[in-house]
């Protein structure tokens, strides 16, 4: 199989699989625990605690362990309200464009509770203009969360603008960067967040395994259900072999970020190429500033599951958009800008790569593509010939 | 080491581990992707779902998973109130020995919002009133929550009985039997219950794994932030690694409930009559429901955390209680009903078995008991002469 849908999720490394084991199996113990067994899992833990900050450029403290991208997203966004909220201020700014868990919970907060929500639009290019947030912004405005790269299409918002925009206006600001961790530098944008989300299983860690990075400037109060775990913020026992796992592969994943960057634009460039030059029916959406990682599809005639099934048959795992919105019947927002209508819509399938994709594994899904796109059109030729001759 | 401490974790078994790696490693793909490595993922998920699912006597469909026994707890009872809420009824009753996770969620609860919340006091063998339980209810009474086996006292709540009552009355009951589920027969009561909770983590799982069963009888809304996970309820991408590890150990570990059970009555009588027999100064709560895996002790004249320190130093884990509620500075009050005073309180030491623990164990837990009271009885001793002699 040529697996590329590593923006759905990633397997994970040996190392990381090697750190669970060992972890599960010698420091067992709870977190929590005052003895030597529970001793050693706090040890594990904080020193995963101390990778994920150093990959980060900040302090362990900074850092909070949860259960995946979802729940940081949720958390981060739940903690950053509960502090502005006690300032009485009660106006939200997100993205049209979002992850489905922050998008449906701003949807949810629009309806269910007294804080305003404003969705803003992404232009031509599939980013946020700076103008919209600062029309959008109010008095009140106690959150703004806009991700970093899109999980459909990799578009690149323009987070340092953003945050420096933010900064001088004292507005709690989150950002998403679950598509970007491990694939670009995110390192440079975190003194310029008041929280940030990252997800273990999108960069070779285990599953069920994420992080929230919070700003020193927040003095954040503990959750209401919880009285110790980490920082008072998530109630549980902590998963210390999962937590070391994701330290683990996020230390090696961002070890080699710089060169694997490169590579990834390479062969995001070589499969454009090579879809242009071997004429396969598939435009490329190609914009201005987009995460090497993703690479969003339009097909010319065919829908979109049906492509992705079709690979799927040559052993070639692809997307038809975000793994986490199936059963979705509205289009993503966040494809909408490079689409004419809503049948181009359903022609989308997204392509998502790593470091692990190699220059053959591009050959390969070409010369699928090609073999895939010449049976169809063989197919619509007899069926129209059928039809109409 | 001589771990019994099982109530605060436990290891994973092998069999877990293996299977843990083995879908990590060769099933690796979303289960929400709908491609084969997608298809793979959900398949392993749904047969998980399947083995809970028959432990419990129930079907599939009943079965949701989770990051632990924390967010089960939480998740089961949101959705209970979320269901009745819609009917306008706003009384929750609980009470005062639940688990952190749900103790401090009512607390807030009652703070919080306009839900008023009755916690139920227990009598001198750690046990609430059925009459209580009605005396308390109110028309609109919509939500009852009760542990099953409290963690640190291992006293059994009259569950039979009262989801009897509650189910005449059609008040929705929840039950935390994260303690109990693979120490002793839960299946029966399932039938009694519209939510029940497990952690993976407590039998041989891994850590950050759990799951709640939810009676036919609710009709399940969708939780807000969520479109498509785990029946519309849980959004987030599914760990399908650890919950078929989570399945495997369930079914280990239940496949000799009934063998382990009489096991770990064995283990508790053995410790019993050995502390009594060997003259250690320990009082271990004995009271007529009690499940066998916990037995709470009062030392006669230590303080619980230097007794736990002492047997640690000795390669003995033990607790001082719930290993969450370190930092709390209130006695939890499942262990009030066995005490007379604050000082006793403190005096409080937890061990835990499973069906791991052997009577070898036991003797070397007895033999090492009588050096650590010795010493600290020669330590007293000496001390009580200098002072007054
Ligand atoms: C941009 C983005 N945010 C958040 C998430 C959620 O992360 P997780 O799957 O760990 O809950 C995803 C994963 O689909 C994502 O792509
Ligand atoms: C009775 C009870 N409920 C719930 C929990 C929480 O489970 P978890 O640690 O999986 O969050 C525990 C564990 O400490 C417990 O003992």
């Amino acid at each position: 199989m040529i697996y590329s849908d590593y923006a759905a999720t990633s397997p994970m490394s040996e190392i990381a699989l090697d750190v669970y084991q060992e972890v599960a199996r010698d420091y067992f113990g709870n977190a929590s625990s005052l003895h030597d067994a529970g001793g050693k899992a706090k040890d594990i833990l904080e020193r995963s605690r101390s990778m994920i900050a150093k990959l980060l450029y900040t302090e362990a403290r900074q850092i909070v362990f949860t259960s995946g991208g979802t729940e940081s997203n949720l958390l981060a966004v739940d903690t950053l309200l509960r502090a502005s909220r006690l300032k009485g201020r009660k106006h939200v700014i997100t993205t049209e464009v979002e992850h489905n868990s922050l998008y449906y919970f701003m949807k949810d907060l629009a309806h269910q509770s007294n804080i305003e929500v404003t969705f803003l639009p992404v232009d031509q290019n599939g980013q946020i203009h700076l103008s919209d947030l600062e029309k959008a912004i109010q008095t009140n405005t106690c959150l703004v969360s806009i991700q970093h790269v899109n999980g459909e299409t990799g578009v690149i918002q323009p987070i340092k603008d953003i945050g420096e925009f933010l900064q001088d206006r004292d507005i709690p600001f989150h950002s998403d960067m679950v598509q970007s961790f491990g694939k670009i530098k995110v390192a440079d944008l975190i003194p310029l967040v008041d929280s940030m989300t990252i997800s273990s299983h999108k960069i070779f860690g285990p599953k069920g395994v994420g992080a929230i990075y919070f700003s020193k400037k927040l003095s954040l109060t503990s959750h209401p259900v919880s009285t110790n775990h980490e920082h008072g913020l998530r109630p549980g026992t902590v998963n210390v072999p999962g937590i070391a796992a994701f330290a683990a592969a996020a230390s090696e994943t961002l070890a080699d970020l710089a060169v694997n960057q490169v590579h990834l634009q390479n062969i995001r460039n070589l499969f454009i190429r090579k879809v242009k030059s071997a004429g396969i029916p598939l435009q490329p959406i190609i914009t201005e500033n987009q995460c090497p990682s993703i690479i969003g599809c339009v097909s010319d005639f065919v829908q979109g599951d049906y492509v992705m099934l079709e690979y799927n048959r040559h052993g070639i795992a692809i997307s038809t958009g975000s793994a986490c919105s199936i059963g979705a019947t509205e289009l993503p927002k966040s494809i909408q800008p490079f689409i004419t209508n809503l049948e181009e819509g359903k022609r989308f399938v997204r392509f998502s790569f790593s470091h692990h994709t190699t220059e053959k594994d591009i050959q390969d899904i070409i010369e699928t593509s090609d073999t895939i796109f010449k049976r169809i059109m063989e197919e619509r030729q007899g069926y129209d010939k059928k039809v109409n001759g």
